[in-house]
């Protein structure tokens, strides 16, 4: 199996096409950018939702759920926002099929065209403001803090599996809130929430920081957002927070009595991860055997293979060591199957990137010991059964914390500064990475920069040094450093 | 509040509307059909999904994704199914709207014409067929079970929220095994998962049958349905699973090598429940203060209310009330808001069904009491705070069997027999609910008695008795009675 995988030296792209089509993550369907994800992607899917979910009800929001349609005349009415997203929009404007007179199997029923065309939502914004104007009249109605857990369609010209699709999954919260001030924290709070899962959960380290104006939503005020360097050296923008302002609720008349009895236009944020994260947890971790998945997401976090099949004391112990971790809350998986060998098993599920392995054969059990072998590194060692259950407890939150590390280092590496454009071209051209250089603040500048060298300004990180210095393209004064890349 | 609703006895189906507005449970939208699920309504739903997810897994289900879009192509190619389908079908025709050249708004980009059309899914066996085919090689590949949570789309004339909206929120269902009875077993544990959930945990009842070949899902050999009685005397379908055949696996050419390696076609199922279910639990319980949910549904199962307002004593008592029920798994709230009077509060929870209310005032404490209401009976008592933890926790259950038993007896007062037409007519018109009638077999006498009563046959009950009998409309013989009634 593992032989199969391109190796990321000599395709990364196709890598990551073979990764996520031989460790079982999604399947390309029928239809034009829209992806099949199949049960083992969907699992780590769940899990980064219940993880994601539980955070979002712990900090008071509750999820609802708003249409799929959205009429075409109420993209138009917030300006930036249509922009955004009118040209890449799934439309709907039938709602019938009837046989071809002709014979040939079903035709659209011209006399089923709708008065206004649909739009299948890019993003809820526009539907979730005009019913929010129902539901808001008073200080007291406020804030309102929902989330829903959707399907989204961009009709995108290039695709790829999980990175950018067609369709794709995804929570997206929507806020109301009484002041500016509380918008601004909501979506702090969120960004926040955004990059401890990251970490936490994905080991994937993230630079937070708020977008240039040329990069923010269509919409918003301020898109704060989390970047996470892929092992290319390419950027992925992994989740966005927005402030809009009071731009959705101008748009929509949406008002309320403030505490003074004065009518006020409502402040809003919208904030989102999509099942995009999958391809940047794919991106951090894995390797040419394939998938790497930290434990904390892993649908299944150990297997156990008898060697060289079942047997009965083999049986017995196994079964006892799977008891003894899923009584610690750990998932496991006893594989009795006798159609495969042993050395078939591991390499399925080193590509399949289950954390840690255990292997029993005969004389182990002679022996007192076990076969441990982990993902990330793949080094095995012999482990003695008595009190296994704690050393794999232990080396999976080992193996977490490594996983981390290992991340940051590599972009530690591979983040550097530029203070001139010859320098800045050449890091970007050859090594990829982050580089953190000084910039004018116009959007000009940016963008010509980026027709230069492809490198975008993935943000103005929090962290920023108060540092002056000379823009690398027009020399003209910075107050401080921001993070260029190319990016997905 | 209260006194808002229309009392079911004046018009029930206005009644029903009332419950889900004033409940907070769904909102109309800006789009026809097509319902906004508030926060109260989606967390009933949650419950459930839960509920049912839990079980799909402990009988070996795994949940996947697969796309929202149909090729238009796909479903005609099983006959029936698409005879089912496409009357009813939003269908996307364009990728791209642009600027109106005549400045007004945004028009769809006749140049971003699809070169075939999509459907928004109303069902997926179409496309998850197809990519079935690419799944399933041998026997081995089989059994697949696989499940999905999704949004699903039916262009229906008239809406109804959570009982009929053109968009709706459910699971499908879709299996593909070796055999056909593996196939039938699977259509009937899942019928069973699903009689099983309506009982404990909606506590409401229902008939487990097999739908007629009228009656019978677009492209199914066999259908098989819970029917719930609601309190209008109409039937619910609620939940169906269906036997499909080699149907759909000869329609997309999905076959295997069976054991003793010659090609087959692979048997499928396929079933589903919906935000419906929200509908039948409404219209099941709900009486005219307000809507009444089981406890085991219930988002909030218990609230505590301040009498007149909190107080540091009230307080302490309370949130050590609160404390020792949510040790126990309880949900609880402990209502401060001291804008409203207890009155007020006492209507609103009624409004919204919290089963279980505890209101504490300073006499109370004094007494070492707390009046206790229940909200299925309405009842009231004082009960001692030694304990009242036990005592509430035991009152949840017994609401929950109350629940059940009160609409078993309103289901059998509520089914008759009828043995000839003009009984028949009478019973469907004056009494409504459950008519076990004889009837020959033909879907012709079928549709008659339908044309006749809009009475339809729900389904011919499993546990149908060996009898032979005489068909109320034409005479001919019958081996058993099916149940007739009207539809939601």
């Amino acid at each position: 199996m593992a032989k199969e995988i391109t190796p990321r030296s000599t395709d990364y792209s196709q890598w990551y096409l073979d990764i996520v089509k031989k460790a079982g993550l999604a399947d390309n369907s029928a239809v034009r950018g829209c992806m099949v994800i199949k049960p083992y992607g969907y699992a780590i899917w769940e899990k980064m939702r219940d993880a994601l979910d539980r955070e979002f009800k712990r900090t008071g929001h509750v999820n609802a759920y708003f249409p799929l349609f959205i009429p075409k005349s109420f993209l138009s009415r917030e300006a930036e926002h249509v922009e955004g997203f009118a040209k890449e929009c799934a439309v709907v404007t039938h709602h019938r099929l009837k046989a071809d007179p002709s014979g040939n199997g079903l035709i659209v029923d011209p006399e089923a065209k709708l008065e206004e065309e649909l739009i299948v939502r890019p993003t809820s914004e526009t539907i979730i403001w005009s019913t929010y104007k129902d539901w808001i009249q008073s200080y007291r109605d406020l804030p309102l803090l929902i989330n829903q857990w959707a399907n989204v369609v961009r009709w995108e010209m290039r695709t790829r599996p999980f990175l950018r699709t067609t369709e794709f999954l995804w929570q997206e919260g929507h806020t109301a809130h009484a002041t500016r001030e509380e918008a601004i924290k909501e979506a702090e709070m969120i960004h926040d929430i955004y990059a401890d899962f990251a970490e936490t959960w994905m080991a994937m380290p993230v630079v937070k920081g708020v977008k240039t104006a040329n990069e923010r939503f269509a919409g918003a005020e301020e898109t704060y957002t989390i970047e996470a360097l892929m092992q290319d050296g390419k950027s992925l923008q992994a989740g966005t927070s927005h402030f809009l302002g009071q731009n959705f609720a101008r748009a929509f008349d949406v008002t309320f009595l403030n505490e003074s009895n004065q009518q006020e236009l409502v402040w809003a944020t919208s904030w989102g991860v999509s099942t995009r994260l999958i391809g940047g947890l794919i991106m951090t971790h894995s390797d040419d055997e394939g998938l790497v998945l930290p434990p904390k997401l892993a649908p299944t976090q150990v297997v156990i293979i008898p060697v060289p099949k079942p047997s009965a004391v083999i049986d017995e112990t196994a079964t006892r060591i799977q008891k003894a971790l899923e009584d610690r809350g750990i998932s496991v998986l006893y594989d009795t199957d006798e159609k495969s060998r042993p050395g078939f098993k591991y390499a399925e599920y080193e590509m399949r990137g289950v954390p840690v392995r255990i292997a029993i054969g005969q004389r182990d059990l002679e022996n007192g010991q076990a076969e441990v072998a982990r993902r990330d590194t793949r080094e095995k060692e012999f482990i003695s059964l008595e009190g296994i259950e704690r050393y794999v407890e232990q080396l999976l939150d080992d193996i977490q914390q490594n996983l981390l590390l290992k991340a940051l280092r590599y972009r530690q590496e591979n983040t550097c500064e530029a203070n001139d454009m010859t320098t800045f071209t050449e890091l970007i051209d050859k090594q990829g990475g982050f580089v953190s250089a000084h910039w004018d603040g116009t959007t000009e500048t940016e963008l010509k920069i980026k027709e230069m060298t492809k490198a975008t300004i993935r943000c103005i990180p929090l962290d920023q040094k108060a540092e002056t210095g000379a823009c690398i393209l027009t020399g003209k004064p910075s107050k401080g450093r921001v993070l260029f890349a190319k990016a997905y």
